[in-house]
């Protein structure tokens, strides 16, 4: 299977490249991003999304700013690079992983003697988040896949893909970790409104690797769990805190439905996902704006005198969570969950 | 409230009129239809669709015709309306009610002397179904006021409302009632993927009769669940058997959700739904095209390697139901359904 990259450094331009992925599946584009607004505006706009992508984005981010950053005086420079940080870090505030890729690389810059020291360190610091994290996916994928029949059908939930990752992915790299074992996966992908996520990017990246998808609309997907057609869940995760899963709207829906149907419910993403500050009713939901529901190809088709609410997340509780997969092995809720929490909070 | 008509029949013209419901909320267009052709297309490209308004669509074009057939001989004229009959009855295979309201106008005919009685009868009897589906969602409508409480938010998925009945609504007619009655009430419309009946319809009906209404995606709707947004979800249905409520795919979802939740999950129907020939197994869920799911406003979402299932309906087992609400009263699974079903089947 090809491992392509979702987003990456350039050393020779001293840039970040990346896939536009609000132009799939019809268009691939890789844009070319030198400035600390067109890549909050790309973070904003969803050219860039997916939990552990946004660490990375985070990540060289914050080595973009110390790049374009005047170095002459080290306390200026750093302020600059601060408020760099603070306006990428202010545009998702439900996914932990951006701010952790932000706050990772700033520290990584504490040690410097200079202007141009801090700016080295944070380049590769940047790119070891990256690294780490494809290294991350496919851990995640061993451990994952251990968990899958040898034939089943997996149904997913928006994109936590390649896409979604560095590479590889996370619930998407637990399938391609099975298939590339020689287990037979066939996946049911959800649409994933109102960004259709599920549709354009899972469907995308599953069929261009060979692997069986379909896709539905998200609320076909109990029906098929009723008619036995679903073996497993397997959703990747914007934030965990020891009592909830927060991942794209939708999530809790099926976490509720394959619990009646006693289908397992897996979470696969990575240790950085997790929150052991914050449980779940201090984690703020993003509410989005109307267009995005209302708005299909440029035709609307709610009208005007309708309110329109669009939450990014839910907040799935960890009672109907099967397990989490992560890096380090799979964790059963609820005592791995809060062992794995603590240890976290302390290193 | 105004009452407007979803589609009637034109004396001086003897055609049949209706609101082309594809257009919506952009658009309001009544089409004159005089063609059985054209009424096909328009029942299969769900430019007319509920439950209630096919049985009086059914009606209606088996009263169309007559009036088309030749009416020289009675033996060949009533073999021509037959033809006609099948093929509007061939055009969706889960809702009982078209056939119903097919057979029904057919059955009037039987006793007719003649061509021109026959054709009498069958636009009288039209005409009496389409009455009677007004007065009927009118007393479903009271019957469904009084079980919801004084201030609330109702959630209901596609459009079981004036637009998918002659007039007034089932599931939207005891929304409707409620409101008449002084209750006040607040309406969550699921958008309802893939055709968003509820974005263009149910949001459209009730924004122009001054009822508060959000569109939410589908999937949002466990989340509202959770947070103690909804007190209770009313529903159509396109059949019920004794065992299942067959009604737009997604119907399940929300009744299991609601089910988690302990939130009153209620169907509002004409006893014409009902099905006591069948269970569950027996009946058909008709599976729709792929560009339904794949082309939104014009522009394609999901990439041609993928494949699509597409669902019409799902099926909900009684065990999930609350209540189903009729013309006639409210019953309660499983004692009453059954009561039903036996005295609907004698009768």
């Amino acid at each position: 299977m090809n491992e392509t990259s979702t987003l990456w450094w350039d050393t020779g331009n001293q840039s970040i490249h990346y896939i536009e992925q609000t132009l799939l599946p019809n268009e691939y584009a890789i844009v070319e991003c030198r400035s600390i607004e067109r890549l909050a505006t790309a973070i904003r706009r969803l050219e860039i999304r997916g939990a552990p992508a946004l660490g990375v984005a985070g990540g060289y981010g914050v080595a973009l700013a110390a790049v374009l950053a005047e170095k002459k005086d080290m306390q200026l420079f750093m302020a600059a690079v601060q408020r760099d940080a603070d306006l990428l870090r202010s545009t998702r505030p439900t996914a932990i992983n951006l701010a952790w890729g932000i706050d990772r690389v700033l520290a990584s810059m504490q040690p410097a003697q200079d202007c141009r020291d801090a700016c080295t360190r944070a380049i590769a610091e940047a790119k070891e988040i990256a690294r780490e994290d494809t290294a991350c996916c496919h851990a995640i994928g061993k451990h994952g896949a251990a968990l899958l029949p040898d034939t089943c059908t997996v149904l997913t939930h928006c994109n936590a893909g390649a896409l979604a990752c560095s590479s590889w992915g996370t619930a998407l790299g637990v399938i391609r970790s099975a298939v590339n074992e020689g287990k037979k996966v066939k996946v049911i992908s959800c649409e994933t409104r109102p960004l259709l996520q599920g549709a354009r990017l899972t469907a995308w990246e599953l069929a261009r690797d060979g692997i069986d998808v379909t896709t539905i609309t998200d609320s076909t997907a109990a029906h098929l769990m009723r008619q036995g057609a679903i073996d497993a869940v397997v959703v990747g995760a914007d934030r965990i805190t020891s009592d909830a899963v927060f991942n794209k709207i939708g999530t809790y829906m099926h976490a509720v439905c394959a619990h009646h149907h006693k289908i397992p419910f897996y979470v696969a993403a990575p240790r950085s996902t997790f929150d052991a500050k914050n449980t779940e009713t201090d984690v703020i939901i993003e509410e989005r704006g109307r267009d995005e529901v209302t708005i299909m190809g440029g035709r609307t088709y709610v009208p005007e005198r309708a309110h329109v609410k669009n939450y990014a997340f839910d907040a799935t509780p960890m009672e109907l969570v099967t397990a989490i997969i992560t890096e380090t092995g799979v964790l059963r809720p609820p005592v791995d969950i809060h062992k794995l929490l603590s240890h976290h909070n302390t290193t």
